[in-house]
């Protein structure tokens, strides 16, 4: 039998104490998988006294994650710390330096530092493995590294955060409000007390940094991407969106273009029949069009700590079968840089809703003004307020504004802004419109 | 720079060409993604004048797959002939033996001999690969043998067979019978002139035996599995699926149980929001339940040149990256033995469609013969097979049968048999019931 596989683990919060109890209870089927005996031996957290479940007393407690990086006893260094920098960044830093193999779940570390890491690994010879940063379990980093190697990407697309999507599932079917959903997504511990870094589209915004690269050769970088969160959409947009045959769902999306590879993270409406448009509350998924064949989409849990922790022993699985890969597909040197791409150039068709006023010429006027930007309309749905009485004691004003809801054919960003801002100059309309970009299945 | 990685193509049929061709498009790609160039050198065809779209000037010709498989300047040998036995078996057992990694995409091969190749591949340290044998392009192998690799499986299931899911397809959205459909499968080219293989759920059983293999450690056994196909499904079955919130799927389960893994290939109710059930026409899906973490579900194309070129390069791609793992993912002298499971032992609710003698006291011989079985019922539904008249002159003889749909709790295929059997001795009903399981998402 070949000499056992020594972890030392960093961090032992639901991830970690998962990990170390996933790798005892799968102990002969992971041997047998891998042909090598996989051990803790040494751990590091913050607290040695907390309870966590987990049967401590025969791995050495080391008290210093820099130390355990280290150590001489392990082989990997698994950190699941968390952080974009220290102390997981110089103990991520010191195991690849000491020739060791980590694996992490670390998306913010990798997100700023993982081209660095990299190439600190890939000099090495050694493994920087990290599924769990994207998508949970879902084995979205090994089918874009590995699985479909041979295949050059188009556009990946997923749901990534499943706090944003199990708001917008609870938006959507009880037509509630995003506050009130937002609540209760914190009350059920899907929420962060403060929720922006998800709501706001940011935590969406890293994982998709780190797809595209696996995807398209690009050189993980966030501020490369265009980022908008969910926190304006209504449930009336959620049900226009239902009547017009999409759904509303939070999506990054990475495409290659002419000029490039487009990064970005929006509301997005999705054709209800789409695969991705499946998908409901915390799941996570990736969509994957590759040349000449049918898109593929992967589907799971994208967050919890049995998920997590079965990416996390799946990545230290493959460094016991001694296998090492370049951390993002391909060394790190060769990785090209990404820069963000101005929204203007985005094509495809959008969806608007206007508060327009209830007065003669308003279609005319807002018509004119989309005709002026070359932007043709699929549909129009004029939303009254209320039920209308005729020739009765009608208590609205004629002037009252109604939604009005716009589907353009495909057009550019720039147009519709313009187009907007001529509508807003004439004063046919009230407030800011919302906009909301359609992919096409 | 290191040596190129040389390969001999057996096979140049659709997928064949398609994956030289795929090998010369994405050549530079493959190099950064594998660290080593990957060439095609040799190929072997029935017929050397055949026009195929591809240019193989520079490529040697060899008559015979046998002499291909051992010829010396050769380091992989990728078997696309297809077929369960000669040719294609003795030249992978050829190659094996002459310590060359095979690729293959030969479903019938590996239901057949699999275990035989697995043991001599392991002898000789060299892989034995076949990601495209199961899904086409979806990465189902490497999600199974390494992605998931720390967990352990409770259930998986899936739409393995195209030709099926498009006729079930169009059964469903267009109300047509099972042969129209049928026939317009074959008209495209979706269904052979023979479809049995197909339709009778035999292809889905040989992929179910290879997913069920690495995802439980059993000897690929296709013998094992119990197979139902779709041929005597009719439209009203899905219409009344529909009504009920399900669709009908030709489904291949492998599931763990108390006395093994039960493998079995049947028309499924599965609920109409599960993700399986979104899935439509010709596309593949397997989803995977593991102890601890909520399902994961591959959605993608199952067939077609492009797609498995995709998933043999990525296997041709894992090969050069220098990844040797144990065929069936675990060493084959480790398989365990499986076994046909009878399918009384199979829990769960069932749909029942009989054809009821329009009667006083007819409903009440049918519960009570449910009832002596322990059989619940979740649902009841009578259709009458036209518009009723009262009062009037009805032309219908005040017996003429009418379809009922019973849909029960979870009991035992025994149970239900036996229930059904009682029922037709009562002479209550006319023909053959229609029994279709129901699997909950």
């Amino acid at each position: 039998m070949r000499a056992p596989l020594r972890l030392g683990v960093a961090g032992l919060g639901t991830v970690g104490a998962a990990v170390v109890r996933l790798i005892g209870q799968e102990q002969s089927s992971l041997l047998a998988r891998t042909g090598r005996p996989i051990e803790v031996v040494a751990v590091t957290a913050r607290s040695k006294a907390k309870k966590r479940g987990i049967d401590l007393r025969e791995i050495r407690w080391v008290a210093d994650p820099q130390r355990l990086a280290a150590d001489p006893d392990i082989d990997v260094f698994v950190e699941l710390m968390g952080g974009a920098d220290d102390p997981a960044k110089s103990a991520v830093a010191a195991a690849l330096a000491a020739g060791k193999s980590v694996v992490t779940a670390n998306k913010a570390l990798l997100a700023r530092h993982g081209v660095r890491l990299a190439e600190l690994a890939e000099k090495k010879g050694v493994a920087l493995n990290f599924e769990a940063a994207v998508g949970g379990a879902i084995p979205i980093v090994k089918t874009l590294r590995e699985g479909m190697a041979g295949n050059s990407f188009a556009r990946i697309y997923g749901i990534l955060n499943g706090t944003c999507n199990y708001i917008l599932t609870r938006m959507e079917r009880e037509k509630l409000a995003f506050a009130e959903c937002l609540k209760d997504a914190q009350r059920l511990g899907y929420a962060e007390a403060d929720p922006t870094f998800d709501i706001e589209g940011h935590d969406t915004a890293q994982k998709l940094a780190i797809a595209a690269s696996l995807a398209f050769g690009t050189k993980v970088n966030p501020a490369a991407i265009y980022v908008e969160g969910i926190s304006s959409l209504t449930p009336e947009d959620l049900e226009a969106a239902d009547e017009l045959g999409y759904r509303v769902k939070l999506l990054g999306v990475a495409v290659r273009t002419e000029t490039g590879i487009e990064q970005r993270v929006h509301p997005t409406m999705v054709p209800k029949d789409s695969e991705i448009a499946q998908v409901m509350g915390v799941t996570n998924a990736l969509s994957i069009d590759a040349d000449g064949i049918a898109p593929i989409t992967l589907v799971g849990p994208g967050a919890g700590g049995g998920a997590t922790a079965s990416a996390v022993v799946a990545d230290i699985g493959d460094i016991a079968r001694g296998v090492r890969t370049p951390t993002f597909g391909r060394p790190a040197r060769e990785l090209t840089a990404s820069s963000k791409a101005p929204m203007q150039r985005h094509e495809g068709g959008y969806y608007i809703r206007l508060l327009a006023r209830d007065r003669p010429g308003t279609f005319a006027t807002i018509s004119k003004s989309l005709a002026n930007e070359q932007i043709s309309l699929e549909s129009i749905v004029q939303r009254h307020p209320g039920p209308r009485t005729h020739g009765g004691d009608d208590p609205k004003s004629p002037e009252a504004p109604a939604p009005v809801i716009l589907i353009t054919y495909a057009t550019t960003e720039d147009a519709v802004r313009r187009a907007l801002q001529a509508i807003r100059r004439t004063g046919v309309i009230v407030g800011q419109p919302q906009v909301i970009r359609i992919e096409k299945g």
